[in-house]
């Protein structure tokens, strides 16, 4: 199967191309360019440097949150953009399980994967995983919460607990502080990437593209303060 | 500091862009094209999406060996030109060193870090590290060797052995029948890439790109028939 892979929720952006898993290809940006410039013309350049046509794709896979809620929307706009146009079909993958499938390999075997997103107001975005036959077993839905009941639901793991993410630096010196036996992901597979979101991908049924929703998790500020406005 | 690295001494290519160690931008591809066809445009293209002019890098740094004679050279050429053009100095790092100081950081606290990569002709190229205090410490020159000789040498070794590279598989395989503790780093950080590249440039001199040469390590099959006809 090969999958073009598309991840943006975040400050990174990346794209890549695997054949049944392997990769043949991805570029990731990580330079402060907005996403709607740089992610469209990376997975074009991709695609030619990888000799691939988007006829040749099975489908678009893409990261559709959570994350950042403007980061998610490019990165899902783009995924329909690019099925549209070449009739294709899309997989919506949890930016969370890619982070899993791909960085957490790296994670030591029995580990616990607690991967953590920046949510902002005192949250991350969070899911826990462990490996089991090479495939990242879920232990709960993603959502956003706080460090303070991250710590308290994951009390009595002895297992050492992977933080990957771009709030695994704060989560893992919570974490620490609480007791827990903590390993930081290195710098070179803290963050999730496109590879990791062609790799959530497999095995999941590429569906029409057009139904594809960004998933933020939580209201918008802009929702937020509107429904605060209509309270009040 | 502002580095271009490239990184091209075996199927893979890729270049980065680091400020100080940090990512800027990164493309790998293993799409089966020459590199003499990628490389260059892989390079420009990163250099624009992270709005980095060639007159901005303060060098341009390339894994000048071991690997792959004509991958090596390639690297070693783009690296050149880029130089030449841009009046920009280079520096030029072991394969091994920077797969070490890229992927290595994924191994265990502690572990013996055996960067492998197929030399054919029943050799790796292989080097040995161990991390202190967050470096990559050598544990011996770059060298072609056998695996009988290599699991020889690392007699007594009580620490997993971390194995990585396009050998690792054949590598890992062959000391765990020998009976050391191996894990082979998994496929996310098996191979070297161009941010290893930069990494392992940091805190080295940069010098005028006309002097960088490959390093082989071996003579090339056409040197060595050469001289097998010359003694016959």
């Amino acid at each position: 199967m090969l999958i073009l892979g598309i991840e943006s929720s975040a400050v990174s952006a990346s794209a890549a191309i695997t054949r049944d898993g392997a990769l043949l290809g991805q570029c990731c940006l990580k330079s402060g360019l907005t996403h709607s410039q740089t992610l469209l013309p990376m997975a074009e350049e991709l695609l030619r440097h990888t000799g691939t046509a988007l006829g040749d794709l099975d489908a678009v896979a893409v990261a559709q949150g959570p994350g950042s809620f403007t980061g998610v929307r490019i990165g899902v706009a783009t995924a329909k953009g690019l099925c549209w146009g070449a009739d294709k079909p899309a997989i919506g993958v949890s930016t969370l399980e890619a982070m899993a499938r791909g960085n957490g390999q790296c994670a030591p075997e029995g580990s616990l994967i607690c991967c953590a997103m920046d949510a902002r107001r005192g949250q991350v975005y969070n899911a826990l995983f462990r490996y089991a036959s090479g495939v990242p077993e879920r232990k709960c839905a993603d959502r956003a919460i706080s460090l303070e009941e991250l710590a308290e639901e994951m009390r009595g793991e002895t297992a050492p607990v992977y933080v990957l993410g771009d709030g695994a630096v704060k989560c893992a010196g919570f974490l620490r502080q609480a007791g827990f036996d903590v390993l930081l992901a290195p710098e070179a597979v803290r963050e999730q990437n496109a590879w990791g979101v062609c790799l959530a991908a497999a095995g999941k049924t590429p569906a029409d593209a057009a139904a594809l929703l960004p998933v933020y998790l939580r209201l918008s500020q802009a929702e937020r303060e509107r429904q605060e406005r209509m309270r009040g």
